[in-house]
């Protein structure tokens, strides 16, 4: 039997449900949202399978917590799939999660660190290493145990920079298991990834490397896994190819850009409520053009430098005052992190700073809202007339493919060439270095002057884009390298 | 005839001398020491040439601006050669030095931002940019008067980052000019380099490669650079043979590390006035052994973390308190960038959290010097039991080579390995992650505690590597290349 019908077993931090009780002591099961989640469950429902995810509400750990070992039949819920929810102690959980997942490495591969003074590793570090260690133990036996469960061998799809222990883990316990491991960040040069301790940077390369397919959303993040990988000590690599000889054992390295649930998230902003909300918006914007940013808090997302590209546009032009705002909307993120907190309160500082040098009692320039508000967001992507998409590095990004999915007024996005989106859509946005305020204000100034042809033209192309890309390809290609990696090794 | 017994013409920055007027007003030639300096002049005193520098003293500019456009010949003060001074007007020097070469290519090639924070890229970059520009035409302009001038073609070496775009500017000049470019810095991956704006990013990559021969201190920095450049428009790379092929034209990148003038530094340390001061600082350490660092203030060096390992290593290891010292030696460093100063009071206020944790009435377990003292640290070079190299990023390092080769106790080296000397001497050297402070710690600790016949054993080794690489093999390995590159393009 092919790959393309075994049954599929995803792992991933957390999972396609979040479980809830409710009012009558009911378990519910809370959906996510995004390309991720909807294409490998669409692919789920078919083939059947698993996701093993950790456990994160209260009533995921009681799940987590039952004689089954956590497994959940999700039919009850609507679903023709099952989950299996893991329970990890709360300190170990930290440590994998905050310190080492988000703490380390999130920061080494989105290049985040004041080198001259972070990080600093010592003995904390080496103990929540262990930790680390010891959750994707956890994560790679719960799979091993499924692939025994599994009357056709399944295939492993492996998520992200929580679980990159995982295929190489697996691959011990199982080591005929086809596996495919997924990157969904920005990966940082080799010279750069020099910083990480030896230990923590060969486990990491070393881990990976346990996959038979790994999969990046861009060129450059898969060449730099490949330059990384090709240092280790029993590495030979094949760049021309890109693909890696380990212990005899061929992994391949390939791009595949994930992109959005468009026909989902249309239908999500159809909703009544997205119109009202839109309306609310169109009245406080008044006869202004909108800037809109749409993120996470996160300290890769560049928002303190946006704000002062902003200003430097207003500098420039004061022909613009009055007659355009700034929508900034922030979901918190990772609050746990100290740096994450500060950030939030820069960010905020730096907006005011714009209000304070630009704004009358007429006209605020920059409008901030911190909170979690997908609706929100939907509503302001289809009625605003630029975009400002600006990581200092980003994996992929996701709003600069909502935003023009949505749009109605052929809005343009401003987009960082340091997102994986840029390899993708770059051609139809208009590309800036994010560090770089007087070319993101220039581009401001172009968006908002371009004549409504070209925008109309841009942002068709945007459209078609991520209409062409849909997220059952990212899963199916995925699947394709996974069988021919596995008739390969039948061969040789 | 072949470029091996061509004259020189070498730019750089600063010159191998410096002039300075003394009481009776006679014009005094103070030289530079170094292994660049020693190797650069051995090898012009022999076949003569020019070394072009901006001045840098007021002597020095009083030449620079004779009517014969700074040529000095160096007869009159011993030397077989000449030297051209450019006068370059102040404002465009501070504009080329501190903010382009100090303030952005030396971060940039070092890792050293604070990416959340910093760089920002505005108008006054932009103004800098066309500075730095403008310097750098001023040196190529220089260098092809002297092609004109000279009977033989002569070998061009252009020296390091303030002088990237030389080498094209050269070539535009005169097309034939045979071409060698070494870089003396770290070169940071592609990836993290997409932080510089576009222009200066792509005009400091096609300036260097208007070069022959493009050298480099270790495999790392060239691989990051061949990564890079293969990434411009109209440039192909041949990774395997080490070369780029640019317009048809062929560029081939090869490692040349750099060695420092043994003979000449030997000599220095047997000077009366560096026994006094090694019996002096023999009295200060008395029973302890001595740790000994030496450094220019530097954010790249690494100097806070070294005392947090310091401190790390004495509450791990309470047995060493009061047997110890650590006598770090600092020399003042581009002291018109703020951010240098703030990291000299950082250093000195964690030197002082170490003495006040760890110090007592009759210990104080850090000394720190903050002076330009050549004569102290080759003093302290010859008595200490540990040299703690342990940089963030490092071109090369030259005290990892000075130390071992002054040292009379079997002095011990730990070296990060982010250090371009780590490729030539780390078999016999501690190696350290510099962002590690465990792993230097342990160290230091390993290193106080390792038998007497291996502490000989690596001493012997590192003073032999020092010593089968004088730098008159930089020079000529680099003119080898030029012939080479020279013969091929005639046959081509």
């Amino acid at each position: 039997m092919s790959l393309l019908d075994a049954p599929l077993v995803v792992a991933s931090n957390r999972g396609p449900v979040t479980f809830e009780r409710n009012e009558r002591g009911e378990l519910e099961a809370r959906r996510g949202s995004g390309g991720l989640v909807t294409a490998l469950l669409g692919a789920m429902q078919q083939v059947g399978g698993l996701w093993i995810a950790a456990a994160s509400s209260d009533a995921d750990r009681e799940l987590a917590g039952a004689a089954n070992g956590g497994l959940v039949d999700m039919a009850p819920f609507g679903g023709d799939y099952r989950v299996r929810l893991l329970d990890v102690e709360p300190d170990r959980y930290d440590a994998y999660y905050n310190r080492i997942s988000n703490g380390i490495l999130w920061f080494a591969h989105h290049s985040l660190w004041d080198t001259v003074h972070q990080p600093v590793f010592d003995d904390e570090t080496e103990r929540a290493w262990h930790e680390y260690v010891a959750v994707n133990r956890q994560f790679a036996e719960a799979l091993a145990e499924e692939a025994d469960r599994s009357v056709e061998p399944p295939a492993f799809l492996i998520q992200d920079y929580h679980l990159t222990l995982v295929p190489r883990l697996l691959r011990e316990l199982r080591p005929d298991a086809s596996i495919a491991r997924f990157s969904h960040t920005a990966i940082a040069g080799r010279t750069y990834l020099r910083s990480r301790p030896g230990r923590i940077r060969e486990g990491v390369l070393r881990g990976m490397l346990g996959a038979d397919v790994l999969g990046f959303h861009s060129q450059l993040w898969a060449e730099n896994f490949l330059m990384s990988a090709r240092s280790l000590p029993g590495v030979r690599a094949d760049l021309a190819r890109s693909r890696l000889i380990v212990e005899g054992r061929e992994v391949v390295v390939r791009i595949h850009p994930i992109s959005i649930d468009a026909s989902g998230l249309r239908e999500a902003a159809a909703a009544p409520e997205v119109a009202a909300l839109r309306r609310e918006l169109n009245r406080w914007r008044g006869d202004a053009r909108l800037i809109l940013r749409v993120d996470r808090l996160e300290l890769s997302k560049n928002i303190v430098r946006g704000f002062q590209a902003y200003a430097l546009f207003l500098r420039t032009h004061p022909e613009w005052r009055h007659r355009v705002r700034f929508l900034v909307l922030l979901s918190p993120s990772r609050m746990d992190l100290p740096e994450y907190r500060t950030y939030g309160e820069e960010c905020v500082a730096e907006a005011e700073l714009v209000n304070r040098e630009f704004g009358d009692e007429e006209w605020q320039p920059v409008e901030v809202r911190v909170k979690d508000d997908y609706i929100g967001a939907v509503a302001a992507y289809g009625i605003s007339d630029v975009l400002l998409v600006n990581p200092i590095y980003d994996g992929m990004n996701l709003v600069a493919m909502e935003g023009p999915l949505l749009n109605r007024r052929g809005g343009v996005l401003v987009l960082s060439r340091n997102a994986g989106a840029y390899w993708r859509l770059g051609k139809h946005a208009l590309a800036v270095n994010p560090f770089d305020l007087r070319e993101t204000a220039d581009a401001i100034f172009r968006a908002l002057e371009m004549p409504r042809e070209e925008r109309v033209r841009r942002a068709r192309g945007l459209s078609r884009l991520v209409w062409s890309n849909p997220p059952e390809r990212w899963v199916r290609t995925q699947l394709e390298d996974l069988e021919r990696a596995r008739l390969r090794r039948r061969i040789g």
